[in-house]
């Protein structure tokens, strides 16, 4: 059942916010772009985001809904913000209320990654799986999972951590004294560091900002070996970390997105080879893997369509 | 909401089937065990399970359903067994149809550890978790997973295989291509054979036989630093295998259950330790780990209860 509401998104990013007004899936117009790192509190990046709502609803009266997708650990039942990862000030800012209250709107907000699993199962490359396993793949690597047909959160809402789960339980150190965490290694400043140091053992030197994931793409493309070994073991790490919640959640759907899955056949390859060599047929032979088909805009449709949902359910 | 209703559950093992009439989670009556290795074909071991019920619906004639659970891959939508784990001459047999036909009653047929999992949700030491995860430690590794209030199935209804998910991406080679699935790791033949080289290692020769869960459970009581050591590994992996599931699937209980697990703190101690060491504490401050309540007849009920309650939703 999909709504006809029509709702703004905003995708909280730690460097950019962007917004747009959205109905069934569809951008219909989007909003000025705020810098986020020009604000050092959140009252002044909330003050900005209320001037883009305003203006947006000014385009389009029949805004019915506001929804906001936010980079760390959100508790979307209570609307309330726990932190923010690589964004300062934000320590339990009850912003679903604030946004409310300053719109006369209903407001949702979402873990990000969560968001655009929404925006991808809802109008993106996930449509009519039930079982979907949704990763980004970034600076950090983000997940989300929609299970049985519904958005799944957990039980402190914080569900869908896939980049913190480990393939290699004595491997590389991560943030939370865990180890081995798929972000440790395919992160995309691992991936630089990573393609440094092998371009160094073949007796190049390759500085590290030449080591993007662009780059490393263009490289292999032009049959640089180097590159293509990089691609093809931070494929395999990734189909690793796949293939354990696989094993686990069973899904009919594996959605990859984010900056480092643009590399496509390079890293969807080795992707799908260790998932089938390393999984029993009844959980590979069905399942889709897919790149994500929303590109940056998953994450405002989503969230857009969680609030236009909301509201219609009031 | 739970049923009132009495049914029969059958708990069918690789070394012995066994049964009761169970109503709320309580045992009336045990069936006769049957001996599942006397048996060389599905007919011959359905013709002795049909026989044990007919007894079990003399003594209580108020059984309304019969509940299977089956140690394998279990289409427990359609009914049918794909094939058993360690039981030959079970592919692809219509085992829900045929009792159906055979008693005249409902039956609905499910996985073990599904099993197991559902009723110390209903009935055992998952009692009011939402999202819990079940273990159980034995030859192999099961699991399941009772998501947002409901078991859950997955895409092929094979969700919970907890013990293939892998630890280490270039660990211990399993039998579907993976490699470092906890099975490899912690499955009792495995235990023991690690043990018996640590006692090698150590000066000692103790035989395979003598390095079982209960001979290291009271070795360790004794203070057997080898033993105590394997305790501290054994645990610490299995803590390292739920450390990825906690970060996935972010539940508030986790059930472990089975022979390994009697050896109780031994045990736990270290799965809790690397638990708290690996995870936010949004993830584990408010995370329950507790032993399985019901024992060997988690099954039995679990598969009753499913059975029962399908029955009254007919």
């Amino acid at each position: 059942m999909k709504t006809t509401r029509t709702a703004i998104g905003i995708d909280f990013g730690g460097t950019t916010i962007k917004s747009a007004v959205v109905k069934e899936g569809r951008i219909l117009a989007h909003g000025e772009p705020i810098d986020t790192e020009a604000h050092t509190n959140a009252k002044s990046l909330i003050d900005e985001i209320l001037h883009v709502i305003t203006t947006l609803r000014g385009l389009h009266p029949e805004v019915a809904a506001i929804g906001v997708g936010l980079p760390g650990f959100v508790d979307s039942v209570n609307g309330i913000v726990h932190e923010l990862t690589n964004v300062a000030g934000w320590d339990e800012v009850p912003l679903r209320a604030i946004l409310a209250e300053r719109t006369g709107l209903p407001a949702i907000i979402e873990n990000d990654a969560k968001a655009m699993a929404y925006g991808e199962w809802k109008y993106g490359a996930a449509q009519n799986g039930r079982y979907v396993i949704c990763i980004t793949l970034g600076t950090g690597v983000g997940g989300a999972l929609i299970l049985d047909g519904r958005l799944y959160r957990g039980a402190q809402l914080a569900a869908g951590e896939i980049g913190h789960a480990s393939i290699d339980y004595r491997g590389v150190p991560g943030p939370y004294g865990d180890r081995g965490g798929l972000e440790e290694y395919v992160g995309n400043q691992q991936i630089a560091e990573r393609a440094a140091q092998m371009y160094r053992d073949a007796g190049h030197e390759v500085p590290l900002e030449k080591c993007t994931p662009l780059d490393l793409e263009h490289a292999a493309r032009n049959g640089d070996p180097v590159a293509l070994a990089m691609w093809d073991r931070v494929g395999a790490e990734i189909g690793c970390a796949l293939v354990n919640a696989i094993w686990i959640l069973n899904p009919d759907a594996i959605v990859i997105g984010g900056g480092v899955a643009k590399a496509g056949d390079l890293l969807f390859e080795p992707i799908l080879r260790i998932i089938r060599l390393r999984t029993d047929p009844l959980f590979h032979e069905n399942l889709r893997i897919v790149p994500a088909a929303l590109g940056n805009e998953a994450g405002i449709i989503g969230c857009a369509t969680l609030a236009a949902e909301a509201a219609e359910g009031q």
